[in-house]
């Protein structure tokens, strides 16, 4: 089966990265799309209504809905809506609209899926959105180069003290430890004929999915083909000076027994060939082989940006997939 | 044309009053409806987000848009939804979701009208909510029996403060006095062939209408038949101890020059032939015959409720209207 109008795909991140990922994924038209979030943000309008409501942080889950709502009867509408954040200096300075109402129809119906539903029926969404777990988490990281020397270990916790961390992450973990999958997610990975993973903000965005471990059962389990989108930078804070290679070391470092497939690489962002002779051989520790391609968007004057063009990982995703 | 599905209401009022009759009126299925509504709140969630936001404040549109959103699909699901108020303690407490949804909407699109007539578009709303005015309004009151000297008179100023004084209301004014109507509602009265006012918050929610001189100028000078409905109770605050005949008589206090064809009240709030009486001889100073109706809802036990029951409302209206 290598027409993408034919399958399903699943794919999972959080923040900016799932958002260009998803609409990647929509303008390929599978029959069927699930973003499967992480909820561990403990920042801003989400990390505000986390604690004041004791809700699953909304802001992934929300970017992932206005990725997914539908423009056709008011462009954009839906998805600016969702996005809107309010101005002024009150109380309600910075809430998304879209965290609000998902907030608010989470208290009406008592239930975080049933809100996502309401909102993906109501923007006559691509596809559904899933937490990957439903209950807030949390991360919390051993990072080095905190102290005067180098060997010491502190731990950081809460998800903006880790993204923001002047020192080396080393490792994360979720509190509480390998909690449940949201069953969702488990029947959706499960079923699907592609599952993408990234890019997005890799210890708080993207590793958070493989330290539950019915999620990780799950990928492994499938028939799906698997593949991971590297970032096409080094993110301030968390991955600063992570190159290709480190990326997915990480990702096998937490878990190890991950299957992947491909690797999608911006051809821009290899080094030298020893640079991508380090990455071929990261990828082969998780059984993938990696495949460069032209993902990078570009602004106005043609300069290239720090961002996944949609329509060239688009069309990089169905090339994979249909080289399968 | 007596023929109510033929016909165009326009419904003047706020709060409560104008959310029943807002019910009644789409019972009675007419071809356009049209709520025009107060913007003086300065209460609650409103206040708080007309303060914070500096916006017209939403809560009584939210009520007119809940009375009118379509419950077929997903069965009062948009009503719900719009009239829920947030929980917790926190700095969300008490706003009501469709607050928020309207304040984001009137920031992302810039007008209230548009945040409105998306509102209504979204909930497939059975009509159009318009404020009665484009700026935020203020109500102050000349109060009497506030100090001792039952003479003297104070000015109370805000609608919570207006709606609550232990004092007596002699009189309400605008701040800005005067104000420029909503030139949508000016239309919508002009074209309309039936116009409701009241019940509701007499000086909050009825008057303010008559101190927007291009509105009762509208009115007057439309062909409609008017139906002032009155309410089924004083309130305790602004209006104790007010009977119909003066409630009437404050409207004709407020504006003399108001024309009016009927006076809706239910058979059940009178009291001694003399208190009909002289409540048909305040509706006469404003052109009106009196109409006495069974329009008060019941409980579950059968007991007379203070609030009117949509479908007995409706039936009078038209019986009203048709009586024409």
């Amino acid at each position: 089966m290598t027409d993408t109008s034919l399958i399903s795909v699943a794919s999972l991140g959080g923040g900016h990265g799932l958002y260009q990922t998803l609409k990647a994924v929509r303008l390929a038209g599978p029959a069927n799309l699930t973003a499967i979030v992480t909820v561990a943000d403990d920042g801003g309008s989400s990390g505000r209504l986390r604690r004041e409501l004791n809700q699953i942080p909304p802001g992934d889950l929300r970017m992932a809905l206005a990725a997914l709502a539908d423009d056709a009867d008011t462009p954009q509408m839906w998805a600016q809506l969702l996005q809107h954040r309010f101005g002024g200096t009150g109380a309600l300075a910075g809430h998304a609209v879209g965290n609000l109402l998902l907030a608010g129809l989470t208290e009406l119906l008592g239930s975080e899926q049933q809100a996502l539903d309401t909102v993906t029926s109501l923007t006559n969404s691509a596809g559904r959105v899933l937490p990957m777990a439903l209950e807030p988490l949390e991360i919390e990281a051993d990072v080095s180069g905190l102290a005067d020397d180098p060997r010491v270990m502190n731990t950081v916790r809460g998800q903006v003290a880790v993204a923001t961390t002047p020192g080396t992450v080393r490792r994360v973990r979720l509190i509480p430890e390998r909690p449940r999958a949201n069953p969702a997610a488990v029947e959706a990975l499960r079923k699907a004929d592609l599952i993408t993973l990234g890019p997005g903000s890799w210890f708080s965005s993207v590793i958070p999915h493989l330290l539950v471990p019915e999620l990780v059962e799950a990928i492994n389990d499938s028939s799906a083909m698997v593949v991971v989108v590297l970032n096409l930078s080094a993110e301030a804070g968390e991955t600063s000076g992570f190159n290709n290679e480190r990326h997915l070391h990480m990702l096998f470092q937490h878990r190890s027994d991950l299957r992947i497939d491909r690797v999608l690489v911006d051809e821009t962002v290899l080094g030298s060939d020893t640079d991508r002779r380090y990455l071929e051989r990261a990828a082969a520790n998780l059984g993938a082989g990696v495949v460069y391609a032209d993902l990078r968007a570009q602004g106005e004057s043609g300069e290239l940006l720090d961002i996944h063009d949609p329509e060239k990982l688009s069309a990089a995703l169905k090339r994979v997939y249909r080289g399968s």
